[in-house]
């Protein structure tokens, strides 16, 4: 059987990948969930349809959400990941001992329990006992946090459907709160290559200046995402990246992507990317 | 009609883009020919059913093999270009009032006919005084030069088919003895994710350090090539990449992708290219 799975990039673009086999799927009560096999990437998770993460790339863009606000001077202890159901930011997060909590809030208990079942990585990195799962809705639970969290990364999917409310300018304010003075918020700003994206970025960097006195933004490749690239957005209170400290090198921590140089040069963006950062929408 | 082109980047995986229509093609004697004009990506240029260049994205590629060279120690007046005939290097290339001479050697005239004809950007770059052009073998155009050229590109699609030949040790030699003491070459290097561009840039690399004594590679995001990204070979008898000189600022050079940070950012490769790149094969 030829069996394909394909992603709009955008209206007029798709890429598609061979899948040997549908592992599993199902509807739950907020979305479709996928675990496809494939030759090229490996086992992929989609979810309504979009790509999620893929067993062949996964580590480049977990390593570059995780390691950058860890390797910056902050002190990092308390960590909420929102969203992370397939394991990659927590098996990064994991590797320092330097943490000493880490709660995930996840909406659809179904889409753990999937990925949990069908996503080794997954399984192992739920099982760190600083590992607190909360099956909720994140906007409510965040709301209720205040100088709780040095990190918060929002390890979601596109902004749009599901993941809405968590690129609002409520959102971020809630994110202000929960944050330590020190604290970092990493957010996902799509590509800025394709005009959907385009539109996704300048309002997310509008709303993040509207609420946090620091924002930048740094660049990962990822082969299966749209354009080929994500930058991630980097906001706090005070904190700037640049170099990094070496902490992941003090824990010999092995990376497939990250390294001290791609630290410092994943913030030297492209001048159609910088001038979309910096101009008003 | 939904027409769709389609490349694959490996056996499993390809990319696709909508197509308004197919602007020209025909089966020259060396490849097929076509144009085709698509609302994403604009006009698309594809040899033999490769994807060679797209309008949106083609700066992104044509001002880093440019820009990284002509922002290096050495003063390039002389140069030539292998392949180039969509126009998008040569234009990057005549921003510099420094440059004297710019030889095109490419193998297809009815290509670089086609070129001219059915891309605006192709016809106006081969206007300027200082191209000239040869229809020829370029292995053979090269092997006749010595200590002729500050810079060569070999501008040429992936190493398989017809560009063979300009991926061999052979060739290599050859590039040296045309070049001066402190010239550069630059040559693509595929991308380091797909198995099969893996393969090749192994053999590029190993091929590349039996001949000149500094070999590099950098990273370009280019959206619409395989993985996503390309990196490009910078070789050389000594000179090294580094700092940007700031020389296309000094001659107020507008680019999209190209910045002085960028040209050291570039050089500051993930760990899985670098490894590839220094272990032996």
């Amino acid at each position: 059987m030829d069996l394909w799975f394909s992603e709009y990039h955008q209206d007029g673009v798709k890429l598609s990948i061979n899948v040997e086999k549908e592992v599993y799927s199902e509807h739950s009560e907020y979305q479709h969930i996928a675990v496809l096999e494939s030759k090229e990437y490996g086992r992929i998770l989609a979810l309504d349809g979009e790509l999620i993460t893929t067993e062949k790339d996964e580590s480049f863009y977990s390593e570059m959400v995780v390691h950058v606000p860890l390797n910056t001077k902050a002190d990092i202890k308390s960590v909420l990941v929102i969203g992370g159901l397939d394991g990659g930011v927590l098996t990064e997060l994991e590797k320092y001992p330097t943490i000493e909590s880490i709660d995930v809030v996840e909406l659809d208990q179904r889409a753990v329990e999937v990925c949990q079942e069908y996503l080794p990585q997954s399984k192992l990195a739920f099982q760190d006992e600083r590992v607190n799962l909360y099956i909720q809705d994140a906007l409510k639970f965040v709301r209720r946090k205040e100088n709780a969290y040095d990190l918060i990364i929002v390890d979601s999917a596109n902004p749009f459907g599901l993941n809405e409310s968590l690129f609002t300018r409520e959102f971020y304010g809630n994110c202000y709160n929960a944050l330590t003075d020190e604290g970092i918020l990493i957010n996902q700003h799509a590509n800025g290559f394709y005009q959907e994206d385009v539109t996704a970025l300048r309002h997310i960097s509008d709303r993040l200046k509207a609420v946090f006195p620091v924002n930048t933004a740094y660049f990962t490749s990822v082969p299966s995402y749209a354009a080929g690239y994500l930058l991630v957005g980097f906001s706090s209170k005070g904190i700037t990246p640049e170099e990094s400290t070496g902490l992941a090198g003090q824990f010999d921590i092995q990376t497939q992507y990250y390294n001290d140089q791609i630290h410092r040069g994943a913030f030297y963006l492209p001048n159609y990317i910088k001038e979309m950062l910096t101009s008003e929408t």
